[in-house]
């Protein structure tokens, strides 16, 4: 072979995300989709939107960056749009990171840091959450990496860091502090407005989750203009294309589709707490579209897991980060009554 | 401040992608769109796809991968889906580019290459075409290059190396030969099926040309199975979404249109390349569909480019790469009527 990628390429390995069964019956509560629809305005928005398919996009996504900017309170140059918020998370990489300079996260979390630090020739230095899930601020601190990912509501374990625990960290972090809020619409409190107090301090949301969204690919990320001027360095030219720009400022402007969805998930987010508790499993306190379970023992958390999933229910079940739990997205209460017969069936009798 | 990026991110510059109005009334004949529309397929199968938007896209674009195979006579395993083809590119970038190992390309070229090779902390080699747009083989061997990237046909030229000529080249290149055939469907000949003979070729294409979908963001790689799996290591979990995948899936099975389009688009070439080449200019012999031209001086290139845009017609000056020329799209007849009559105006007196 005449040819030879990189070594830290040939090295790793690549992130594997989760089951995405293109079909079957399965209720499918593994990767914190929404179980709504997304708005129908933005169907109309991308039926509108077809017609000039054949140009190219607006290569910053205005049309959604101002949608952003209004309903969010801020000016459109605060605001950087990624084809999904993991396009977002490598142009940090790629702006932040090398062989010589490194990341650090708070662990479990998104184990996409982990691969991006890779591609990057880089590492990421992985510091176990603190007793209750609080942040291991100065061990973080200390590590020596020029660029912190705290996921907040963090997955997979669902529970939050206080927005004030978080501004303590960032003035005394010397790098920069990037808080994925996936699930932030999920939660009782959100960072967004530190985002004009710190200068080190960015903020990423997702159309994925609360705007149920996930086959569009929408991500933003707030920050300084200077810096997000600098990011979109390295942004692909044309990152979004027409139909998700315009689909997910739709979304964006229906604000009573996305109260309506995000209360109802809340909503059941309670009951399946309850329900689930009452079967002996310790549900952590979730602030997201998920939570976080560790499984009675018998039959433990990876028998539950191949259990439901040979009944056709797909939960995540992380083996390597957290064995002894199971991450079960909230669905609609169909989807949950659903999950909790099978449950009840795999709990009585073995697999 | 108490963070700082990378110092060759912080040292280059962005690449600047053509202009994209997105209003106004111009005659846009810049960025190489399609003049035509797409395959309404395309439009019934977003529209079908519409509630499944909730749902995360197949990981690795299989639908589209399984259209392409079947049409282009591969296996799926030795396609790869991009978010348009500089999403591919970049991967390439990513899997082979590094401060010690660095890439080649004959100039000029598309100039996003450059772009990524920076990105990377890496450089680009760039070797003049020789004489008559032909590759500097021997050059590029011995710059000690670990990628080369060749567009072909060539962007801003139009020009093409023959699938020999590549062959050649492909067996002598110490590295990867990356083919950019994003114009190769308005071509007389193409290099696909060097792609089974080499391991170190790889084949690009595009849905922003000949399916007139620069607006979705498709691009595929073809190469060997066992490639592709090592680059679709440093690939976006979910890089395509949704509306693409069936959009481009459904323009690929769409072969009357395709073969219509690209047709009407080559016949205007002709008429395009004979009338501008009454009114002085000289029209390198395009494989695309837009026409290089070295413009009557007076006026000159940089004149007759504002020119033009003053009156609302807009071409492509690329004033650090051939500032005596002008790039320009093949319209629709309708629109090259437009193009000649302002084109009149400009060199008869303004300035």
């Amino acid at each position: 072979m005449n040819y030879k990628l990189l070594d830290n390429i040939l090295e790793m390995e690549g992130y594997v995300p989760g089951e995405q069964p293109q079909g079957g019956d399965y209720v499918k509560l593994n990767t914190n989709e929404n179980p709504y629809p997304p708005s129908t305005a933005v169907y109309e928005a991308i039926a509108e939107e077809f017609r000039r398919l054949r140009l190219y996009p607006q290569p910053m996504s205005n049309p959604l960056r101002e949608a952003a900017a209004e309903i969010l309170g801020f000016d459109r140059e605060w605001i950087l749009a990624g084809n999904g918020s993991d396009d977002l998370l490598m142009m940090f990489a790629q702006a932040f990171l090398s062989e010589e300079r490194f990341a650090c996260a708070p662990v479990p979390t998104y184990t996409l840091y982990r691969t991006l630090a890779q591609i990057q020739n880089s590492k990421l230095i992985e510091v176990p959450f603190a007793e209750g899930y609080e942040l291991p601020a100065a061990e973080l601190q200390a590590s020596g990496a020029v660029l912190a990912f705290l996921a907040n509501p963090n997955s997979p374990t669902g529970t939050m860091v206080p927005p004030d625990k978080i501004a303590d960290f960032a003035r005394a972090f010397p790098g920069f502090v990037l808080l994925d809020e996936a699930y932030a619409d999920f939660a009782d409190a959100n960072c967004l407005h530190l985002v004009k107090e710190y200068a080190n301090i960015g903020v990423m949301r997702t159309f994925s989750k609360s705007y149920a969204l996930a086959g569009l690919r929408v991500g933003l990320l707030f920050a300084r203009p200077e810096f997000i001027e600098q990011l979109a360095k390295v942004k692909d030219s044309y990152n979004l294309d027409r139909l998700a720009i315009v689909g997910a400022a739709a979304a964006l402007r229906d604000r009573d589709h996305f109260n309506e969805i995000t209360s109802l998930i809340k909503g059941t987010r309670g009951l399946l707490t309850e329900e689930l508790t009452k079967r002996g499993f310790d549900v952590l306190p979730s602030q997201s579209n998920f939570v976080m379970v560790k499984a009675p023992e018998p039959p433990g958390a990876k028998a539950v897991y191949l259990g439901l999933k040979e009944r056709k229910v797909l939960v995540r079940y992380f083996e390597q980060e957290m064995p002894d739990h199971l991450r079960i997205t909230v669905g609609t209460d169909v989807e949950v009554e659903a999950l909790l017969t099978q449950l009840d069936e795999v709990l009585k009798g073995g697999k």
